[in-house]
C-alpha cells in the first residue's frame, strides 16, 4: 500500500494506472475507519483493479459550531485498516494541499438538501459536493463506495454525478450496525455510557416505522408521529428531526406510493447520531437508489 | 470524422481512446467557424492523438436581453471545416442532452467575474464554467485549447480547472486577426459596412495604448483615457468599458509593473465586439497566461 500526500503525485499515479486500463474503485473518507468504512472498501476491492481510501476531515463542510477541530482523528490506526483490506492507495492530502488558496469557484445545491441534515447543516454539502468535484478529478475513479447511512449524502453525490456528468458508478453500500443494531459512526465514541445503552431505540423506531408501513400504514404523518414518539420515549436524546421523503429526489409525499426514505437525527450530549432506512411502497427494504 | 450527439456514446468513445492511451485534445465551441477556430483546432491537431470540438449554444451563459437565439448557427458548415481540420470527434449535443432536467448543482464565481464582460453580462461565467465542467468530464480531455480574444474566460477557465483539480492543461491561443486587424469573431456578421470599415480601430486603439506602456507610460488611468479617445474619435461604437487590469487575477492595478491586460468592448448596432492585449510590465505582448 502506497500512502500519498501531494494532489498532483495522486492524480499521476492514478492517470498512469488508467492508461494501463485498470478500473478505480474509490473510498472517499474522513478518516476514523470502522467496519462501515471497511464494508465500502471491501466493497471496492470486489470490483475494481486498484482501490483508492482518501482520508480528509474537510473543514469546508463543517458550520462554525460544528465538531471540525474535535472530529476523531487516527492515522496510525488507519493505516491498519486499510492495509488489512488491501488498499492500494491511501491518499490523505492536506488542508493546504485540497485548498492552496480561496477557491474562485462556488458550488452550491438547490434541490435535495433543504431537508433532512441539511436543514441544520448549513452549507454542510457545498462542501461535500466541493470535495468530492475535486476528489473526483484528483483520482478519476470508475467506481465510488458511500454508505446508506449518510443517504442524504448519496441523493447529493447522486446529483453531482449526473448534473456535471462525470464518468463515474455511485454504488451505496448498506449501512453496518452494531450487534444491537446501533448504526456504525465514527462518532459513536462521543456517547456517553448511558447514554450508548439507550442508542439502538433511533434503529428500533425506524423498524417500528417500516413495520407501520408494512401493516398498510400509507400516511406519513402519523408514521413520523409514532416513530418521534418511540424514540422520546426510549432514549435520553433530543430529536433533530423524523422525516419521510421520496428517495434520491428528497420531496416530500403525501402517501407512501413510491420508495421512500424514512430518516432521523437525534442529539446526545456530545454526539448527534443520525439514522434511515429506504423502503418502498410495500415497506420493504430497497435495493436501488 | 464521426458526428456524435449523445452525452454518453460521446463518453464512452473517449474512455475507450484513453483505455489505449489516446492524449485528448479538445476545443469547446458554440460553432458557426472560423479562422479563430481553425487555429485552435491545428493547435490540438499537433499536440494531441485524438481531436474533439464540441459545438454547442450555450443558453446558460446568455443574459435574457442577449442574443441566444439569433446567435449565428451553420452546421453544414461548421462540419465541412471541421472535416478540412482532421477532427477526429464532432459533438454536437442538444439543449436536452446537456440539460435533461433543471440542475441541482449550481456553480458560481467569486473572483475574475466583477471586471471586464462580467460586470455586464451577469451569470455569463457561471454558465461558461458550468457547461465546461460537463464537457470536461463528457471529453475527458488531456488538453483545451480556448483563443485569447475570450480572455477573462481563459481566466475564469484557468480557475475551473484549478480549483477543481481538473486534470487538464489549458492552452491560450492568440487571436486571429482579419488582415486589417479585426479580432476574427462569429459576431462580425452582425456589423453594418460603415462599422465594419471603422472596426479595426478597436485593435489600433489597444495598439496605441501597448505602444504608450513601451514609451514608458505606466499609469493605467492615463492609457485607458487615451484609448478610449481613439475608440470615440476613430469609430460609431459606444464603449462599454476599457480596462486595464491584472492578467490573469483580473485585479486592479494602480501602476504597470506587472502582467496586465488591456481589453475593451465596444457596442455597434447589431454586435458587440470585444478585443483585449496582454502584455508584461515593459509593454511586450505576453507568451503565457
Amino acid at each position: 500500500m502506497d500512502i500519498i500526500r501531494s494532489v498532483k503525485d495522486m492524480q499521476q499515479l492514478i492517470i498512469d494506472q488508467k492508461r494501463k486500463g485498470k478500473k478505480i474503485g474509490f473510498v472517499p473518507t474522513m478518516g476514523f475507519l470502522h467496519e462501515g468504512h471497511e464494508k465500502l472498501i471491501q466493497n471496492a476491492r470486489e470490483n475494481n483493479d486498484i482501490v483508492v481510501i482518501s482520508i480528509f476531515v474537510n473543514p469546508l463542510q463543517f458550520g462554525p459550531n460544528e465538531d471540525f477541530e474535535r472530529y476523531p482523528r487516527d492515522e496510525e490506526h488507519d493505516k491498519l485498516i486499510s492495509e488489512n483490506n488491501h488498499v492500494d492507495f491511501l491518499f490523505i492530502p492536506t488542508v493546504e494541499a485540497m485548498y492552496p488558496s480561496e477557491l474562485a469557484i462556488a458550488m452550491d445545491l438547490t434541490k435535495r438538501v433543504d431537508v433532512l441534515c441539511g436543514r441544520t447543516r448549513e452549507g454542510h454539502f457545498s462542501g461535500v459536493v466541493t470535495v468530492l468535484a475535486k476528489l473526483f478529478n484528483i483520482v478519476l475513479p470508475d467506481n465510488v463506495y458511500f454508505g446508506m447511512k449518510d443517504a442524504q449524502q448519496i441523493a447529493v453525490v447522486d446529483s453531482l454525478i449526473n448534473d456535471l456528468n462525470y464518468p463515474i458508478q455511485l454504488n451505496p453500500v448498506p449501512t453496518v450496525r452494531e450487534s444491537d443494531g446501533l448504526a456504525k459512526s465514527s462518532r459513536n465514541v462521543y456517547l456517553q455510557e448511558q447514554e450508548r445503552k439507550v442508542a439502538p431505540s433511533i434503529f428500533q423506531a425506524l423498524q417500528f416505522g417500516q413495520k407501520m408501513v408494512i401493516d398498510g400504514e400509507k400516511n406519513p404523518v402519523i408514521i413520523v408521529k409514532e416513530v418521534e414518539n418511540f424514540i422520546l420515549q426510549q432514549t435520553t436524546g433530543k430529536i433533530d428531526y423524523v422525516e419521510i421523503l421520496s428517495y434520491p429526489e428528497l420531496t416530500p409525499v403525501q402517501t407512501i406510493n413510491q420508495q421512500v426514505i424514512l430518516a432521523t437525527a437525534v442529539h446526545f450530549k456530545n454526539a448527534r447520531l443520525i439514522d434511515n432506512i429506504v423502503i418502498d411502497h410495500t415497506g420493504l427494504i430497497s435495493k436501488r437508489i
